[in-house]
């Protein structure tokens, strides 16, 4: 139904430059109805920005999903070993395993470690690792500290930045995550890559560029 | 900070052509930590795809995060007219507002018209109208549905489906919502936009394009 590639143009008074895309199959014969395979994202998954995704632990049932983003990386936020048939699926699609090793927070008594968030926030903002997927567990608490913080890096007002927190940690909201949140203060990332450029894709439709520099460089 | 122009190459084997995006300064002197001006998206803000985001209504405390997001368009899923404010930053801005009114649903009483949300997805499909913002008034049950159609559209399972709207409408979820969700055959779609090609640019990195043609035609 939409894999024609016969075109019939409409008549229209101004056809703005987004019309030049180039013809692209959708994958899996998907949408319409048409009796094309289903798609099964992972849990609590949601594009962060434009080549920023989030989610739970990807299993197997969500490999044609992960297909159709075509991921350059992972950022995987546990310490345990990545599971064999997942490691499989990113070497056989191309797609980089960044790991940083959070432990599943047991509060009060553990939280974030900010060393692991600035890391993988340098990882996020550097284009080159884009389309990438952020995952924890649950997607909940590890991966919701890390938009959050980067959501903080994009002048998100704290209030914002907590309903989306929530919105995906629901009733298993943590108050040390929320405080851990709080207290990140962002301007460390400019101290932490002295030397680095930055090349970040904002959320909106053009691609931005932030360069970091540090100040005392 | 970060609006340096100034550029330090860092030394990489491979550098993919996303590199290539044009250096733009991030609005608002945002992110940082720097002093910039904070951002407030509206409630129950986030992206639903490239090009597609979704909210609450947007009051005038929100009109600076809107203007990062450089809309072209506004899908407005309520009956009553909009707000004289928000109607003068569309115009000053050049946004098109598309108005499907849709009446408030208090079950049982009353369900989701199909033909409005057959209307509005048209307009979603159609790249011309992107960056485009779906709203009503909460961003919870018009927008829910709306938003879960194009999920049934782009082959998601109804498992995730139902997650991503109950994500959004949390404990104001309603089964009336996931019905009319369930039963809305995606392949109506194409049998109403005979004539009409839409260009979809899908979940992922690489725009794509569907183009719709009526079966019997």
């Amino acid at each position: 139904m939409f894999l024609e590639s016969e075109e019939e143009e409409e008549e229209e008074e101004e056809i703005p430059p987004l019309m030049a895309v180039e013809a692209i199959e959708y994958p899996r014969g998907g949408g319409g109805g048409s009796g094309g395979e289903l798609l099964v994202p992972p849990p609590n998954f949601a594009m962060v920005d434009k080549g920023i995704y989030r989610s739970g632990f990807p299993n197997p049932a969500n490999f044609g999903f992960l297909e159709t983003l075509n991921l350059r990386s992972i950022v995987y936020l546990c310490p345990e070993p990545y599971p064999e048939e997942n490691a499989e699926f990113l070497r056989s699609h191309g797609i980089r395993l960044l790991q940083f090793g959070i432990e599943g927070n047991k509060e009060p008594f553990a939280s974030i470690p900010k060393a692991a968030i600035i890391g993988a926030l340098k990882i996020l903002l550097d284009l080159r690792n884009h389309p990438i997927l952020i995952h924890c567990n649950r997607g909940k608490h590890r991966t919701g500290c890390l938009v959050a913080c980067l959501r903080k890096l994009q002048s998100w007002c704290l209030t914002s930045v907590f309903e989306e927190y929530r919105r995906f940690a629901a009733d298993k909201s943590r108050l040390s995550d929320m405080r851990f949140i709080e207290m990140f203060d962002v301007s460390c990332i400019s101290q932490c890559v002295l030397g680095l450029i930055y090349r970040y894709n904002g959320c909106g439709p053009q691609s931005r560029r932030l360069i970091y520099k540090e100040k005392s460089a």
